[in-house]
């Protein structure tokens, strides 16, 4: 299996425990924040303002304008007019361009489906679950309290949706954006594995 | 298997003959022009009627003000003040929900998932193709022109767009409305066919 993953995913869907045992079938790397991390020591960027980059893009504009005025003074990684976002991203976009070149993994979030638009050696997948058993997984492994859960799951998915939409200028969450898109809720976390599994499987021998 | 299993589909994907297959593996009937006859037979309205009304609705609003224009004489059905492509959708969707009732099947088309939205036995799938292979497969099956192939796909394609949006008031090929949505040309008829099944196996084992 010569591929590259991606993994999109909303909130509460399991589509990050789904990615990593993806990649621990496969044998291969999994990167999430991991990424994060690489991209920091690479482009010089301080780990925390990758951290924050996804979570601030609540209103892309707004955020861009602001950390825009910010990012003015910033030296240190070639492409001071754009905003800290912008770079952010871009900064980004090369680690999952490099570590895409360096053989398959599995890449959970951060537009890795658009950054890799042109590799034909993609599978992008897109994982959701119903609204009442995302709650359930977010207070029991994120420890949301019961009345705010769906709140912030639905803030969490605009955040996401914004994110992508401001970057990629594509529609997050577009079934024709993804080799296969699955209500894991429906079956379970193992068995969407399985079904991503044998997704792949068929793919090689087509 | 005790499901009702709804297939969205992009032109030229595949989805029918996938829809079929499957209704086959599963023993089950399997409707698409057929559920228009026994709505036409139902309901008064002649058979052409029914399948000149997705082809129609290129442009909703135009559409109906058109058609409804037309339709007010009309005192067969008992919902002359709706416009005839409304009269026609609702219709379609009294036979969707009876066929539904009557037990297991496969329904192409139509809105079904939406009509179906509160019937917790249903299982909504979608199949999109590569414009490349869906061009292909609309040259070899329905003998497209190989220059007007594309065209003729695309605009099918904002047809289903537009009946489904006017209809449903939901965006058709929205990810969130499919348990599971497949490309189909990455992996072929077939293995789409074993795929589905394998996701509503895993369903009734949840």
């Amino acid at each position: 299996m010569n591929k590259i993953i991606t993994i999109s995913r909303q909130f509460g869907s399991g589509g990050r425990e789904i990615g990593a045992k993806l990649a621990e079938k496969l044998g291969i790397p999994f990167y999430d924040n991991e990424l994060i991390s690489r991209a920091a020591k690479e482009s010089g960027f301080a780990e925390a303002a990758f951290e924050n980059a996804e979570k601030k893009a609540s209103n892309s504009l707004l955020y861009s304008l602001a950390m825009g005025m910010n990012a003015y003074g910033n030296q240190d990684i070639g492409f001071t007019h754009l905003s800290l976002d912008d770079q952010l991203y871009l900064a980004q976009s090369n680690v999952i361009r490099k570590v895409a070149e360096e053989g398959p993994c599995v890449i959970v979030g951060r537009c890795a489906d658009y950054v890799l638009r042109d590799n034909n050696n993609v599978v992008n997948i897109f994982i959701w679950a119903d609204i009442e058993a995302r709650k359930k997984r977010a207070i029991e492994q994120y420890h949301l309290k019961e009345n705010k859960a769906e709140e912030e799951i639905l803030r969490s998915d605009r955040r996401r949706a914004n994110y992508y939409n401001y970057h990629a200028s594509e529609k997050w969450g577009k079934a024709e954006n993804y080799h296969l898109s699955i209500r894991s809720d429906y079956i379970g976390v193992d068995p969407t594995v399985e079904c991503i599994l044998n997704y792949l499987q068929c793919g090689e021998r087509e």
